[in-house]
């Protein structure tokens, strides 16, 4: 049975952050990141495909989502490339639920290093300290102020498949404020404005749950996330650049912190 | 005098990678990138604006580029729109020489580490890589492969304004090895691939000449970089994730090397 014009033009609609909102549903194409979410069991609602675009490992793909009961949708090419974000669309797309984004339903006192993204706009850094976020260990990621939003096909792009395994909250910063308040966590600023080449304190910071703060390149953090800080880090670099670029300055403190409790 | 249709056609061009390869010209827009260019003393030739668009600081920008006797054109807003390649132009884009990016040119000596970018195709990770690269104390870039075109918009808008401060050599694999076999120099190739984890040595790193080689994610480095590496590293991180993004990869390799020298 094809696809209806109402049903392709929904899914279309996917692709805008006013479709994304009213659904409740993001989509996510390619071989690798559909892999990813098989591996993390993540698994989307349908999956359109168009058979004369496929791989070997995209057909595989295919055959292996079909036997975990996943709905398959046959589609012409055209009309998957119109639901495409990318430039060489490689024949399939899932289509997904929005997990849950509230704090309350995510956290668990359990988790031991969560990380803090405040005004990080530009989607290809939020998704790659998703990314970052899954290989250092972090359990929970926070996004306040201005950040992207974390089902974007962008984001979901740069994360290369990590939005499926991470957990991500969707936070004000009355939330943050309330969370650090109550619960016992150390917090850790990555603040470009520090003076001091501040270093992290080697030897009591695996023990406490650790919350780590990235601001954006152009402000940094704001000032109540900045009051609220137990430690400020700043990256040691020569100034001939005024600031990394975000992605990379919160994994390098991630990766600090990884290395300090391995 | 207003831009002839001819010209403001040539200037659009330079938003192609066929346009710019022509003239040799690249563009670059807005107030942080030209304010970068003027810093490092890489002034464009002509900065073209459109005065209702301008803020004071863009205004400030432009009387300090008149006074180091760049030729400033004014446009209408709807012309300098035309020629921009981002979402909310600034109402400023300079209009630059590309530099000479030959190896033998730019090679010297002097220089004590350089970074060797393989098929670093993705024009934000390339950039990234650029501005960590000055930031960590690196002195030449080389491109080898498909790696993205040092000039083209995005790279210049990712490197937050580095690639007017950092050396870059385009060049072939066997410039690289002919290179690699004259120079005395330590190849440290950041292998995804490798399975056991292997550091840095502490010690002997900072004396010789280094060319730390980066590869893409997708299919890590060449073999042909591989074999000619002295020390091959892999940067520890948990199995939930495949691999790191390719810029975040290199650049904390780059941090780890400069940490060793200072």
């Amino acid at each position: 049975v094809p696809l209806s014009k109402t049903e392709l033009k929904n899914l279309k609609s996917l692709l805008t952050k006013k479709g994304r909102k009213k659904s409740g549903m993001f989509l996510a194409e390619g071989v690798r990141l559909l892999e990813e979410s098989v591996r993390w069991r993540f698994l989307p609602r349908t999956v359109y495909y168009a058979p004369f675009m496929l791989s070997t490992r995209a057909e595989k793909l295919i055959r292996q989502l079909r036997g975990r009961a996943v709905e398959t949708v046959q589609l012409s090419a055209r009309d998957l490339r119109s639901m495409s974000d990318t430039e060489s669309p490689q024949g399939i797309v899932g289509l997904f639920a929005r997990p849950d984004t509230k704090l309350a339903k995510l956290y668990q006192p359990k988790h031991r290093k969560l990380v803090l993204c405040e005004d990080i706009s530009d989607p290809g850094n939020l998704g790659t300290l998703a990314r970052s976020s899954l290989a250092f260990g972090f359990d929970l990621m926070l996004l306040c102020g201005s950040s992207a939003e974390p089902y974007s096909p962008k984001v979901v792009r740069a994360s290369a498949g990590a939005v499926f395994g991470l957990q991500i909250a969707v936070v004000t910063l009355k939330e943050v404020y309330a969370f650090v308040a109550q619960e016992e966590v150390t917090v850790i600023a990555a603040d470009l404005k520090t003076e001091y080449d501040a270093k992290l304190p080697k030897r009591t910071l695996p023990k406490r749950r650790i919350v780590l703060a990235v601001g954006s390149e152009a402000t940094g953090l704001s000032k109540g996330i900045l009051q609220r800080a137990d430690i400020r880090v700043r990256i040691q670099h020569l100034r001939a650049v005024e600031s990394l670029n975000a992605a990379v300055a919160g994994s390098i403190i991630m990766k600090e912190i990884y290395d300090l409790s391995h």
